[in-house]
């Protein structure tokens, strides 16, 4: 079965666990990495999104799927009922993937109810899932006393000391936070998006026209989350698109979103003219069946906006913007998502699929950025966001693109103002065109302030980015560059518990724990791999030094017998004795 | 002879060219990228730091070293003479690696005289070092009339529309610019770094004791000259030192810079408190006759701060630092390099070495950024940058190191707050510490910043960092990560120029023109092989879309359809119609 392998088993000196919630049966997942007896300390904890891959007392089995502990939380609401698919089986046929083995009946609102996370904060309900969101965001935060020294920028964000269920609760009945959650994807182990929490990074997978397929898009999954994607997008296109993200959607302990009109435009031949309102909403209840917890809908690409990108420098980059587009103007016709959103809006509230509001018009060039495209469609999609809201569907809004350091926080701010505090979710925004092959560098300097300014979500780039389509290893390099920018936000906007992990590594750097170093770092194998390139011997592991400096000049060891010896001469004393002296030379002037 | 094999010849589609002054000796090197014929654009003119490795009419022969066009400058000064170093025959014959095969006899200023390009650009004259150093700040902006429109947050920096030889020696005058230019160091290319001109970056090669040959170091020197370096560092250490720097330099064409007290400490056998005050002069005296560019002097670090550091995560993290403090703990005296400095200068002065004064104190860990001994140290550079100054020698200031996002620009503007306004010159900085093996991109984030805010040298740091002695490729993407970072900084500054590159790109990209893409690139070879990875046909490169969405969702290719219809159809008139129309559909409320 090497068709589908996937990569399991637990990160280096790591212990897979769980922190229990009100109930046995509501559980959030935690890693924990385990130091070297010297350290003495405590095995550091850290935020887990590999799912049950990782979990050795779990048996895997990508043809059977993860298992479905929300499967009796969905029921136990009452609000839902299961019913046949008139759509789901035809589509099983079509293609040349293998469906998937399992078949599950979908689950809808009963009429009239409201199912989403943001209906039950609004009447007040803390759900099982907004339990395990508050669980998981804490960290083994009640451990760490030195959680609770603040430093940091946050422009208005209010993280507090620690997550309660009643904050997540909150945060989502307001409208600052989303917990992406279909009722037909109980694989899931719930997440909350908000720029009140960590900030999260999201991976794309999906298969193109031109290359690969469904066991690699699953094992794409699977190693995307290991090293930290907090949720995946299948941006599938092509004949196989149903059964690949129902093979996805069951080994998925992450949310997935999809960007609709991409599995539309299949289904009329890739003639955007062609398509209808009837065509698109089939899709949705397709998909919505199927357990996807986020819907990206280019609602604000209007008619009366798309002109204004004809001077351009590159015109619309967005797939789903640039169909859209077409599609208005072959029709000279406004836009049928914006026309139709209140049945969008009806069907996201019936399975609980927040809403990613699509940038269309999003700049795909420093010149182009933050320009009257780009501003207007963002107008459009806080009026939007009303409305979504008005019917207790979940909505982020996604942003750009390629944005020039200066023009970042501009983007954040008109965000803010007329999006009423949605989250935001951007793509980079890369600071520079000039260097294809490094984007996702290009784009994590973008990620990092846009996340420090506010951001809630981060979208991947990989090194593959304007080239082709990323394999597993540009993958695993897009995820961590994106954990490095959502990271070194969190530092910057003075998250009470971020600045643990940098420190605990820094602590085995200068006391040359070097097994801690690579454990405790986001990639422990390249930091070993790299170490071990000019070091190999395992003796090196303890040697106090590394090849850079070599013994002589190792400033680390220098500093320990510096501080060895003040030590034993009474720094604090020292230092009292010198700043009263004051100058004890003074320049050769 | 493959010990000696350096890589030679042009970058794709590129043509080594020169821009020439007022003089046929008075040339700067540019680099012209030639566009397809479909552009209908003019060779595109960028920066060149190669030297005349690119240069198909120079005959390469590392065993002669470059040519040296400088010597008649500096000779038609009147103010230096030529004298048989008693230092360098001894020094030549020590170590296991091969001298270098030619003598050149050293200078030194005549007695009493400055030769530093600061004393002559307060003298009022402008030397032919810095008009070459204009010239090529310009990179073709004569051609360029888009290149007048400004937009960017300069944060103080004044960047003119134009680089005029003037204007390099108005800024070096007062002090907020340097030309790191050894009167023996005629094989140089001048440069001016300050933080209104381009942002430039410094890539450090050198042994270790551990690893690494001199035939590895020529080859890193020119491998990271061909991807961008502007400056380069020689950190050897070992028996072999002196050596190895004479075939750096004599192969140089950009300015060379060491960590004297490295060499130093060799002439001791590693035992920090045997150094003295004569052994050190006597490396400055050596150094500098063989034509180094820049010396870092840890004369920051003084005895009263030591104890700053007793209370930090990751203590003293500069080599350097580390050194000098052993010393004045040892002998509980100050710092010798700070009580001799006025002797130093006197040496800067007379063969126009340039300061780097260290920050021996930096920060090694987020959780030490901006502390009381880092801040203490950068006043005190701020001291010795006028006393350097009153002696005519250029200065520039170290900075760090690891700085969360929050507070980076309090470095920068502190930096221009104490020391007058001379170049920032960093390091990184890192802003988080949990990525070993990933810190040229911790780093690249807090370079793009920190350049913004007016830093106007960017040490690079390769994804070796903290792990291991970087190779070719680590040397690579090293400075290809802080050509973005440097880059996106001018962006950003509102550099009059900086966008044209971007804008070519993003031309060439919109316009399917896959080989001007990859050839305007930073990095044109790994641009080229991550498409072929999935297309690798020539046709395809002619293709108007590429793996990553395939021609059914290519959005550029969508969208110049729609231009091409709008154009048709009258885009401007369109716009009109639907902006006076209004709404034209409201949303189904």
């Amino acid at each position: 079965m090497q068709e589908f392998k996937v990569t399991t088993g637990a990160l280096p000196a790591s212990e897979k666990t769980y922190v229990t919630g009100s109930r046995a049966d509501i559980r959030a997942p935690l890693r924990l990495i385990h130091l070297h007896p010297s350290a003495g300390e405590p095995p550091f904890p850290v935020y887990d999104t590999s799912g049950p891959y990782s979990d050795p007392t779990v048996t895997i089995d990508i043809r059977k799927g993860l298992p479905r502990p929300r499967t009796a939380w969905v029921e136990a609401q009452g609000d839902t009922e299961a019913y046949e698919s008139a759509l789901a089986a035809a589509l099983r046929a079509q293609g040349s993937a293998k469906p998937f083995p399992v078949v599950h009946t979908p689950r809808r609102a009963k009429a009239g109810k409201a199912v989403t996370q943001m209906a039950y904060a609004r009447a007040g309900i803390i759900t099982p899932e907004m339990e395990v969101a508050a669980l998981r965001e804490n960290m083994g935060r009640k451990q760490a006393k030195e959680a609770l020294a603040r430093d940091g920028e946050p422009f208005g964000a209010e993280i507090p000391d620690f997550i309660t269920p009643e904050f997540v609760r909150k945060e989502i009945a307001e409208g600052r936070a989303i917990l992406p959650a279909n009722i037909n994807h109980p694989e899931l182990e719930p997440m909350v998006i908000g720029r009140n929490f960590l900030t999260k990074i999201n991976a794309n997978i999906g298969n193109s026209a031109v290359t690969s397929s469904m066991a690699e898009e699953v094992d794409k999954l699977v190693w995307a989350i290991r090293w930290g994607a907090d949720t995946v997008m299948d941006l599938s296109t092509g004949r196989n698109i149903h059964n690949i993200r129902e093979w996805v959607v069951r080994n998925s302990p992450v949310p997935i979103g999809t960007v609709p009109i991409y599995q539309a435009l299949e289904k009329v031949n890739g003639v955007a003219e062609d398509l209808t309102w009837e065509i698109f909403r089939d899709t949705l209840i397709e998909q919505a069946e199927q357990g996807v917890d986020y819907f990206t809908i280019h609602a604000g690409v209007r008619l009366a906006y798309i002109p204004l990108t004809a001077d351009r420098v590159t015109g619309i980059v967005s797939r789903g913007g640039s169909i859209i587009a077409k599609w208005c103007l072959a029709h000279h016709k406004e836009n049928f998502l914006y026309t139709h959103f209140d049945e969008i809006c009806d069907i996201c509230r019936a399975y609980d699929v927040s809403f990613s509001l699509g940038d269309g018009l999003r700049p795909g060039s420093t010149a182009d950025a933050n320009d009257a495209a780009q501003f207007a469609e963002l107008e459009t999609l806080g009026e939007l966001t009303k409305i979504a809201w008005a019917k207790d569907c979940q909505v982020m809004i996604e942003g750009p693109g390629h944005v020039p350091m200066h023009k970042i926080k501009a983007n954040m701010d008109k965000q803010l103002a007329v999006c009423g505090g949605a989250p935001f979710y951007t793509l980079g925004p890369l600071t520079t065109d000039i260097a294809p092959g490094y984007d996702h560098l290009t784009s994590a300097i973008g990620a990092a302030m846009i996340g420090w300014f506010g951001t809630a979500l981060l979208c991947y780039v990989t090194p593959k980015e304007h080239l082709g389509l990323p394999d597993r290893n540009d993958v695993k390099v897009g995820v961590i560059s994106y954990k490095i920018a959502a990271h070194a936000a969190d530092l910057a906007k003075g998250h009470p518990a971020a600045r643990l992990r940098d420190d605990a590594l820094s602590r085995a750097r200068f006391e040359f724990r070097w097994e801690d170093q690579f454990n405790l770092a986001l990639d422990p194998e390249t930091a070993r791999d790299f170490h071990d390139q000019t070091l190999p011997k395992e003796a090196h592991k303890l040697a106090h030094f590394c090849s850079m400096c070599g013994p002589k000049f190792c400033s680390m060891r220098i500093s320990q017998e510096i501080r060895d010896e003040a030590r034993t001469a009474g720094m604090a004393e020292m230092s009292e004795k010198y700043r009263e002296a004051g100058d004890l030379y003074v320049p050769a002037e």
